[in-house]
């Protein structure tokens, strides 16, 4: 996974009127690539989940504009399949970062419009490779650190949901300072949750690690306060979908949960981000983030492998009522320090602004 | 489910050489009578957890030992099979009361120890159905308080696992006073976990206040925070599988998160349990209890319905490594107070004692 050339989206080789992706929904059972060939196929990708991760998520906005213009190059035909792209998941912040960043292009309208898209939404997933790339080499200084704190034992992350690889272009958020620290010798091994509703933790994230050979053990979204309770984490890494200028953190729904139980037990927690993923415009997390609510069908129904075929299955009567909230807010006071590309500062407005101080009258 | 007659484990009604109980491995899809015919039948039905839930694990091995009892009614008999249900879980501490309170029978040795046995295990169930009514008279006097602090709306409780009817005799004891308060005309709606890996929550709690008429909403075990955060719920009752004498609380894996939410929200948590459940040897939860590990295809294997048809789908790759730690210790800080047949108490030795004042030299 940690392959110099892997990506989560590309250009087909030899169709440019076609972008790929992985079907994330058919991992691990199927590795399945992907083809969208209109808009609404990335628009179809982004809402239903064929790809997720804040990062991944603004990529493929980006290349859906790009899907737009190849078929309808003016900037009304460009500027209604934003506004629909928009709409496709509520909560990440850098799906409207991405696509207000390719409709400044059209803004500054020029006749080789397609082209200048295309280069702006490989520039997208270049960039990310390289925010992720930071991310790594700033993170990894502190596993470096718990390293020489207890010299020939292995250290013990555990993460939530998945900001790896998988949910970026490449290398992930959360996930980089892991390969990096891998890279570097260091004997880690990660505690996966299995992130229920979807699964992301024992169907994506457990995916990744065994493709880059890290040592890793999935446990139910249940069990983070015992391990930590019983000293089995060293610190927790998560990544984030919307973080807030006060350093509030919206992610996979259990996020908090695991947040309080690290600060119970006084064990570091760290929340990874491309600077992307920042909402400069708000402030209290809980009070202003808006919650997506999800398909019930995702709690009551699940898919996996019997007798070697997929099969989708209820496990809950057919008539329970189900809520499904997708998300939720960390507030800053639980976070021991966010890990950008551009460094690790404290989770608060001041720690922001020390490293973006351009956002200071924003 | 809170019917007078309502029983979950019962000697048949027409021969009694035969303990019945309902598999609740099969809900909510399928409603099965069980028959237990031999001693080393309850010991499978507690080990696989056809049964489970404290109270009913203790009246299990209850009846184990008179089915016990009936193919060897000598002492050494009926010890031999006292040795191997007292493993059959390690956690419930009722399992060790039920089991030692049969033997201290057996050693006053008496020609009819048969019908003693069988009369002393109905008795443990009568008794439990009466300790499950008297936590159901002090807990709901708890949401009496919260309805006349909020007339005219709906009050709100979280649950995790099952604590209900299903894990005891009848009533429950997290779920009694939710019982009692829906006979009183109260406006109650519970949030039901899920409860991973074995799905108590979603398969047997939603089944048994669905089958009550109880309004519920099921939730996978990470949204707890998130509806404490927004002030969706008022009060949170789970059981316990063995409560130390400080006061601390072993309980499915997970209700430690839960607790952590609600202190950190400023909602009630109370725990609810029969005074059989308490270890009044023991006093650091964390440190002293043993936490039983089960099979890890608990968490990679789920039991569903697809096309009508009961089916058992995997989830993980074949290849994942899994942990499936089955319970959690919560610290009595974080619990509001202990609801038992005797009343309610603070969440420590000094609140015990002044319910249980003769095991103060214990």
């Amino acid at each position: 996974m940690t392959a110099e050339n892997f990506r989560t989206i590309w250009l087909k080789a030899d169709d440019p009127s076609v972008v790929q992706i992985i079907d994330q929904r058919l991992l691990p059972h199927e590795y399945t690539v992907h083809d969208l060939c209109t808009w609404q196929d990335a628009d179809t990708a982004i809402a239903d989940m064929y790809v997720r991760g804040a990062p991944l998520i603004g990529a493929t906005a980006a290349w859906g504009l790009y899907l737009a213009a190849l078929s309808d190059p003016t900037p009304a035909g460009i500027r209604a399949a934003a506004d629909a792209l928009l709409q496709s998941r509520p909560t990440a912040v850098n799906l409207r970062w991405a696509i207000e960043r390719i409709l400044r292009l059209v803004e500054s309208s020029d006749d080789d419009l397609v082209r200048r898209i295309q280069a702006d939404a490989q520039a997208i997933c270049d960039e990310d490779v390289e925010i992720s790339r930071g991310i790594g080499n700033h993170g990894v200084v502190l596993l470096e650190e718990i390293a020489r704190r207890k010299p020939g034992e292995t250290i013990n992350v555990l993460t939530h949901c998945n900001a790896g690889s998988l949910a970026t272009i490449n290398y992930g958020t959360a996930t980089a300072p892991i390969y990096f620290a891998q890279q570097r010798g260091i004997d880690i091994h990660v505690w996966v949750d299995e992130t229920r509703p979807r699964n992301q933790g024992s169907q994506l994230t457990a995916w990744e690690l065994s493709a880059s050979g890290i040592p890793h053990t999935l446990v139910v979204d249940n069990a983070g306060g015992h391990l930590m309770q019983h000293g089995m984490v060293d610190i927790v890494f998560t990544g984030t979908d919307r973080t807030t200028r006060c350093g509030d953190v919206a992610n996979k729904i259990g996020t908090y949960l695991k947040a309080l139980a690290a600060h119970d037990n006084r064990i570091p927690f760290y929340v990874a981000l491309p600077s992307t993923t920042i909402d400069w415009h708000s402030r209290d997390g809980v009070a202003e983030i808006p919650i997506e609510e999800r398909d019930p069908e995702e709690v009551s129904h699940i898919y996996g492998i019997s007798k070697g075929k997929p099969v989708r299955v209820r496990t809950t009567a057919h008539d329970t009522p189900i809520s499904n909230y997708a998300f939720d807010v960390t507030p800053a006071r639980l976070v021991t320090g966010l890990i950008t590309e551009r460094g690790i500062c404290e989770a608060s407005e001041e720690g922001l602004l020390s490293l973006f101080p351009e956002m200071r009258d924003v």
